[in-house]
């Protein structure tokens, strides 16, 4: 077994090194290495979600480093968590490696969970270390809706507006860009290494009288068709109120590509998409980006700018 | 893409089929189909746990039917939640999968892992659908301690009992047995693809006043040797109180092997081992196999019939 790496360590030293570097908060009462943790949940309900991550499917280890890999696993259920309009409180890894991953890999994923989390005061608090021929990352993360009611897909009323916080588009360009054998723009690439959801946007909006939300993971479209068809109505989103950011123009116009797709089909930057009534305040930070109407006679679904969306709208894993 | 895979159903048609097999609780408040679900927490605390499974690592297809496989990746987490003594109350399973995996294969799977958790009063509430080269299953489970305090693995005192319930390598002999190409006896190679854990003993011996506890997957030996490290004391067993049931006897005979082996060392049957105070009572299923010594000044450690165990004694899963 070669040295330095998570064979060479062991299962149990490479857990102890792992456990190592994780930090702990008020709502973690058990922590890692008993059989399993015990977190606080104030509220009598807790907000559970999981996902998980494949190595050459979600993420590339020749493209990302292991800190942003751990940034972008935490984020993508802790993003969840918020899109319920909870606070964060706590994730759980499973974490599969081959034996001659570098053991450094290993750690420096580590401190991407743990950094991501410091975001939103959540603490990893269990894992599991695993082998597996390509690194396999699984992620739980609770939440604590603090007396709130959950904000679900099912909720969304015609009249309603339909607002956006985060970025869109970000992720698939530098994704795009990296397929393409660039590097720049760096803005793009680093957002597809490590997204940056709007946390605190989540419960601002559950208080802000939200009456759906969703995380962004699977497109705009796409995911505004999840909350379409769960709400039974029509998301009309109108796109001269989506913003085309500079880098997003840029990489667009070196590919000859359409910059819109990636803002209405690319998922990963974990934007949060809402509905609200149409007198309510809505917090700092969601932009309007349509409004929700009856469904009619084609029943629930998406327009944009008053037409059925017909270009690449989401994401199917197994296509 | 070949008719009646995981692929030609695609990630929302398999989620669709998938959440169609579940059953739902009382505890489940939001359950599959949003961006995470939401499940009571009445005790204002929350136990938790993760575990991965991947592919000829922790289960085989041609050993195991889709259904066991299910029922062992859910009896895994349900039985650490069940050893903090508390009782689980939810599920949440990240399934990887090749497209060309039969949608049958993910569907038996499903009803296993509903069947397991019908045991014991939980739910699965939500997932995440991912392609990857071999099956990876990570399950994450819930549970609630009712007002008790979780029996960690650090409480164990001196003059305490050692006690056992559940059975002990009933699964390391049966996968001796798959191992040597061989199907019985039938008993052993059904305890190998799917273990009973003795899951109303985890909460019972709570309430009983166990001072520690811990779910047998690594080895009585090593996992004995985890409460050992983290109690700071001895926990000497007696193998004269193991009983070596016959198949176990009879499958050692005709493998020339010394039952006490797969006994002392082979996890995966996920019985408890917990301590309790000698004048105790001790709930119907546990069994004396031992006591808690002060440690001496060889430290913390286990002792089998006053001595070191020399054997095998647990399971690295980088070995």
């Amino acid at each position: 077994m070669a040295k330095g790496t998570v064979g060479s360590l062991g299962e149990f030293g490479l857990v102890r090194e792992l456990v190592g570097r994780l930090t702990t908060t008020d709502d973690v009462l058990v922590g890692p290495g008993d059989d399993a943790a015990v977190v606080r949940a104030a509220d009598q309900r807790v907000v559970a979600t999981t996902d998980l991550l494949v190595e050459g499917r979600h993420f590339r280890r020749d493209w990302s480093s292991a800190h942003d890999i751990g940034r972008k696993a935490a984020a993508q259920s802790l993003a969840d968590v918020v899109a319920m309009g909870a606070r964060p409180t706590a994730l759980l890894v499973g974490f599969g490696a081959p034996p001659d991953l570098p053991s450094d890999w290993a750690l420096e994923f580590t401190d991407g969970l743990r950094e991501e989390c410091d975001l939103v005061g959540a603490a990893v608090v269990g894992g599991d270390v695993v082998r597996s021929e390509r690194v396999t990352i699984g992620v739980s993360a609770l939440g604590d809706l603090a007396g709130w009611d959950p904000v679900l897909r099912s909720g969304a009323q015609p009249g309603d507006v339909v607002a956006i916080a985060g970025r869109l588009g970000w992720a698939a360009a530098g994704l795009a860009v990296l397929s393409r054998g660039f590097r720049s723009p760096r803005v793009l690439v680093e957002a597809h290494r490590r997204p940056e959801p709007p946390y605190d946007l989540g419960p601002a909006a559950a208080r802000a009288g939200a009456t759906s939300m969703i995380d962004v993971s699977d497109g705009l479209v796409a995911d505004a068709g999840h909350v379409a068809q769960a709400s039974g109505v029509v998301l009309s989103l109108e796109t001269d109120r989506l913003t085309i950011a500079p880098p997003l123009a840029e990489a667009a116009g070196a590919f000859n590509l359409d910059p819109l797709a990636w803002l209405l089909g690319g998922g990963d930057d974990h934007a949060l998409v809402a509905t609200f009534p149409p007198d309510f305040w809505r917090p700092e930070g969601f932009v309007v980006a349509g409004t929700v109407l009856a469904a009619g006679e084609s029943g629930p679904g998406v327009l944009v700018d008053g037409r059925t969306y017909e270009g690449p709208s989401g994401h199917d894993h197994f296509s």
